[in-house]
């Protein structure tokens, strides 16, 4: 099984992507090939992995900056597109990428396609709870949608959700303002009296509130309240870490505490499992196309890898088009 | 300058809020009236403030589970709708409460009734920034709006806003999911031009991953957005205190080093300034309605006094009046 993995893009470098990829390659059986500029590339890869990957050299690369469609139409020789050609062209069977995520979904629309009935490809978050980790989406693709498209991301986070949860019957929730029936906008209203009505193992409502604690496998929203949602958590993380890095600044007693508590504390945000996923898809692309964080360092990259073969070796494409079929 | 103390509802029970009223009264001149079971507020009451408060007796108690219109219309022995009651025929200048934010809003509107021009009222939320605090809103009572009625939420945050930060043009920002402009649904495109075109100080786009930071006087918002916002924020500092908490609950040494880190913990978590704001009003009754949360202790309940008469003082309404004139 050949993986596609576009190097540039990443906070932490093209060293930081490569090691996360070999390091995958010690545990499951797959080939990289690495798409960007192929001197550095193979800077980072030590003899006894030759043979074992290939490279696609690419020397320009989409930023974050950069419009998204646009992009994708005009910069022909970026990693990204040349990633999505080799996909297209069935040189190999999925993608991973650190970099822009408008971009993403605009290559998995204009170049790889979308599943037949699947309106609109929708970004996925695999979200940390504290008991177990929940999938989410759309968290940022698609804004003013009607409640079949809900339906729709229904539909496909649960068949991806049987995969990463090896869950037959994953549970689902609607995020709104409100856990009881009849809370919420229109949208929210009109998902929920759809979502009830399918047999899709719906448990109702979820407030953000409980994000963290939530049984829900598959959380399904719009692309705005979803982006609201998962941005609100990054900004109120962020500042709850600097305020304690302040803190450990600012005093030595405050130092030597966090060095007493740091075991347990390690412990604790182990919980969140934050490194255990690495990499979600972008569902509805019909060909897995997965987006890994900017900053994410190797391990991440590694497991986002053996969360794409689980993908593919579990047909949840498959699934999804079987889904939508009904 | 007289204001109604709505005494059920808290978390913390009535004497609480008794505790905070008179320790407001230590501070400011003002007469406090109690609204609920006399004789459980007098037992919290010392002699020394005999002659300084009045008390309008209420058994009944408006809970978070009623129906909030249903409740205001039919719950005519409740605290909260006698002190709406008393509000109206003009035997106080505001009224406080900590009781159920809908029936709050359904008795500013039924009772009440709504500034000249303003379509609906809007809940509001000051967001303890680091630097400085933020006034929000919609946070919760209005879905599926329109642009111009996020426009008045605008010129009604900003009459505030004056006051509370003493502020003479204060700056307006738009929740959104980019800081670009051209970003969001269509709700947001819409809202950014006609903001940007008024003479507002608008000064763009807000992300909730900037919440905590912006510059921002006042964010403007939908009331479902606003509310994903507010529970997002919420749920993840519960989520990260908790952690916290088992991480010191768990271990001897974690024990030791938090008491090491508290005294800068402390400091740090000051500049949140979560206790300095109190209360908020729902803008847009005709009269000062202040909502202070279920779970606030005296020293927030004496700070929303403190708030509600300088927002009285400075003639708030007033200045909402005149700008929706335009």
């Amino acid at each position: 099984m050949k993986i596609l993995i576009d190097v540039m893009g990443s906070d932490k470098g093209i060293s930081e992507i490569v090691r996360g990829a070999l390091s995958a390659l010690d545990r499951v059986e797959y080939r990289p090939v690495f798409v960007g500029p192929e001197k550095e590339i193979l800077k980072y890869i030590k003899d006894k992995y030759s043979g074992k990957f290939e490279i696609i050299d690419a020397q320009d690369v989409i930023r974050n900056e950069d419009k998204p469609a646009l992009a994708i139409r005009r910069k022909k020789d970026s990693s990204m597109v040349k990633a999505f050609r080799a996909l297209k062209n069935n040189e190999a069977e999925a993608m991973i990428s650190t970099g822009s995520t408008g971009a993403l979904l605009a290559g998995a629309t204009l170049i790889i396609g979308r599943i037949k009935n699947v309106d609109r490809a929708a970004i996925t978050l695999i979200f940390p709870g504290l008991e177990k980790s929940t999938i989410m989406l759309d968290v940022g693709a698609n804004m003013d949608i009607s409640e079949e498209l809900i339906l729709q991301f229904a539909k496909m986070g649960r068949s991806y959700a049987k995969v990463l949860f090896d869950e037959e019957n994953p549970s689902l929730a609607l995020l709104n303002i409100g856990s009881e029936e009849g809370k919420g906008n229109e949208l929210s209203l009109k998902s929920y009296d759809l979502l009830d009505k399918a047999d899709l193992n719906f448990i109702g409502n979820v407030e953000p509130y409980d994000l963290f604690t939530t049984e829900a496998d598959v959380i399904v929203t719009d692309g705005f309240a979803g982006n609201i949602a998962l941005k609100s958590v990054e900004g109120t993380g962020k500042t709850l870490v600097k305020l304690f890095k302040n803190a450990i600044d600012g005093s030595i007693l405050a130092k030597i505490g966090i060095a007493l508590m740091a075991p347990s504390l390690k412990k604790e945000l182990k919980n969140l499992r934050l490194d255990e996923i690495g990499a979600a898809p972008l569902l509805g692309s019909k060909k897995p196309v997965f987006k890994a964080h900017g900053s994410s360092d190797h391990k991440q990259i590694e497991a986002g890898i053996i969360q794409i073969i689980k993908f593919i070796n579990a047909g949840v494409i498959q699934d999804i088009e079987n889904s939508m079929e009904v």
